[in-house]
């Protein structure tokens, strides 16, 4: 199978990328990443003790993946900025998914801020991966200002509610060119399984895995349901109908035998 | 992994059904049945022509796989039966699923009929598998009948309308010791996976995969889909929360750098 | 406006229909009675002391209004048909809503049992009104058996869940010539609104008033959005589009100006 | 009742507002407007030949409604000022429905243009009411340049397909200070009822009231739903359960009994 999303440059195999928070315990992370297939893994910057030799949550991660850095807890563009520069001047590399959010409460991103950030970092060879609201007009300015790809959310970080931002998401999916990754709300496989029926590049699960009774478990069928969603996406679905429809003949079994 | 699926004393990997019509060409069928995964197939017996050396669909069912004729076109509970009884007379097994229809605008199972083909023919030594309307009462109507399992609809045959029943199908899950297959109705895997989610025991697609421009790509994706639901409701899902709750504490970052 | 629903030969202006159960206190009636307009209300007659001169839930219906005795609490046909005689004979009239009801987790109403109950008393003379799980074939058997509409439920009774059941109840109002009237799981008026866009008859609301911290503003609720959603129905709904349509013409405003 | 609905020192007692847009014949207008009960219209000014004497859209306004011009066809900020003042200009009051749209497929609302324009005339003594899609910090940024109330769009317009956006849109009212109006996609009564329930301060209807085959009635269901959902709110819905909830005792009616 040839179907490789390319992010940056990087040829992917696994749709699916994964996080590093709300483990109950981090070494739990290499199964998990495992388990998920996936080769893409964020992590928040300000969780990585960049001075520490050990008991950091970089020793969970496998070696073989490719790190994505997050600005988690910044609130403006220029803690973004900051942030960023941080991350690569550690060795993390120059991938970076954005997080701006100033609103404690409902943890949404700040697009404008958003949109700042992103031209600042792509200016500085960064591979920007913007986490945003679904607005069809902040996806075009995540785009013309150099961003890799647009991360929007399906429902608030951490809630597990699923794929509520369905019409947006389709939409962003419609007008944009760039790979569409939905990020954040996707508590159950059956939910970023439908994402990727619809045509996204990809989905990000953190908390839909880590506060599963068995993460590792979950994580594989994260795995699975991407996988299948995207399979799902190039086979086609077929129509939908109002009214029922046999599956073979209804008349003449019976009847036709002598 | 050892999760398997009992039915009539067969142990099952697989928790996808898969059927044989409206299938453009039948010998697709093998290629389809290899990517589901699929260890149990359905055939309507008027399909199948018994006398026939040749041209036939049951040239195209791979001889490793579980036969599950089904009564498709009785329209009574005599004509149930005879079809089963013919069925097992030409050698198809003595699995039976049950479909006794008599509205050709919704296709709608019947459900007082059904139950009494569920009586006649487990008493015969058929394992019973009868497709219904999702009715507490019905199911344990036919739990006590002696059904092998209960196979409730999605949604209509045919619609690819998805998991419309829902309500009533976790109700029969939460009620039953039976395993809960649901039928019919499923059109993209998104739909397959939530009904595992759920604790379905297996889900059975036809009209999913035949009427997708590339049925066995779109075979593989609900097979992936169907484990991955499965998987997930082992695992436990998270709770889901109404509002949002950090990946990581939000506070601290740059202000605690020196 | 001559839109009236026509139920054992009585024109009913309202469409919607209230209970009596679960207020704090019984005086509110009333008040919640005349608030919604209703002029169909029904009552466990097990709450109703046949007996007692005074201190009855029956002290608070309205004289106005049509009583529809229900048969809350029966567990087998036989139960059912007692309780409507008494009923009838305590001179409470000769309508009747059937409930039998035999598994106290789900409170889902027996099919087969109503549909004994419903032929039985409709041969008596009552007017008979079964409440149901929306199955085509039960509401079949229903009309057979000379009911006077049926109560296809929303949801689980008490549950304030919706409209959970829109799938079959859509499919009852495409079959029957008989009144649907959805009863049961409508916590909200937006639900009873949509059931009657969906051509409903009428809805009957027991727990969605009830169960609201001020019964009598939310009986008036329900009462407009019942009106609403069956004006919505007589209008006609225009079509739900796939893309966006502007409201008039999009070019030419300030370009066509001098 | 004294639920008054404040915008711009006005209080108004309908929280319905309708349009213009898209009547077969602009003849209808006024027996929509009383039918809806609506006491806020608005107008896309460029369909107002501000020099006819006659042959009008204007000359079906009722003259005791509230006129709100909106600046429907202005691709950039400048665009929408220069409507606006015009419309002023012509007597149309000091109300503007701002919306600024540069996507011509899905008509999406530009949420920076908009936050400009509303800096603008709110500086200028309007009454600002933008129409935008449901973003929190755009909401907050509007608010923050005076708008009057934010108006987020339940669905792309013209589309009748709902309240997609609910999500968000309850996030807003849970943040905003400011009454949250929904407008754009509402084409069924139960959609506007439910956003009521939400707790919306008010629903704009335009193309679900005029895409009707009766808009006339279709005007009054939507009356009759905004009311109905504003009172729910109002009155508090009761809990919605998991399990189903008796509405009365459901032993000892018969045991009881000598």
């Amino acid at each position: 199978m040839d179907d490789r999303l390319e992010i940056g440059g990087v040829q992917l195999d696994s749709r699916l990328f994964i996080g590093t928070g709300k483990y109950g315990d981090d070494a739990l992370i290499p199964a998990v990443a495992e388990a998920s297939g996936a080769q893409v893994i964020t992590v928040a910057l300000r969780r990585v003790d960049l001075g520490a030799p050990t008991g950091n949550v970089m020793d969970h991660i496998p070696s073989g993946m490719r790190l994505l850095p997050n600005t988690s807890g910044a609130r403006t563009a220029e803690e973004a900025v900051r942030i960023a520069r941080l991350a690569r001047a550690a060795g993390c590399g120059d991938w970076i998914k954005i997080e701006v959010i100033s609103d404690s409460r409902h943890l949404l991103p700040d697009g404008y801020e958003t949109a700042r950030v992103t031209e600042i970092l792509a200016k500085e060879g960064f591979v920007v991966l913007p986490y945003m609201n679904p607005d069809l007009y902040v996806a075009r300015t995540l785009a013309d200002a150099g961003a890799a790809a647009v991360m929007p959310l399906g429902a608030p970080i951490g809630t597990n509610r699923g794929l509520r931002t369905k019409e947006m998401i389709a939409i962003l999916i419609d007008d944009q060119r760039l790979p569409v990754i939905v990020d954040a709300g996707l508590g159950r496989p059956s939910q970023a399984c439908e994402a990727m029926e619809m045509g996204a590049a990809a989905c990000l699960v953190n908390t839909g895995i880590a506060s599963s009774a068995d993460p590792v478990r979950m994580a594989r069928a994260f795995g699975d349901a991407v996988r299948a969603g995207r399979e799902a996406f190039l086979a086609g679905a077929g129509a939908t109908r109002t009214t029922a429809s046999a599956s073979s003949p209804l008349t003449g079994f019976l009847e036709a035998r002598p």
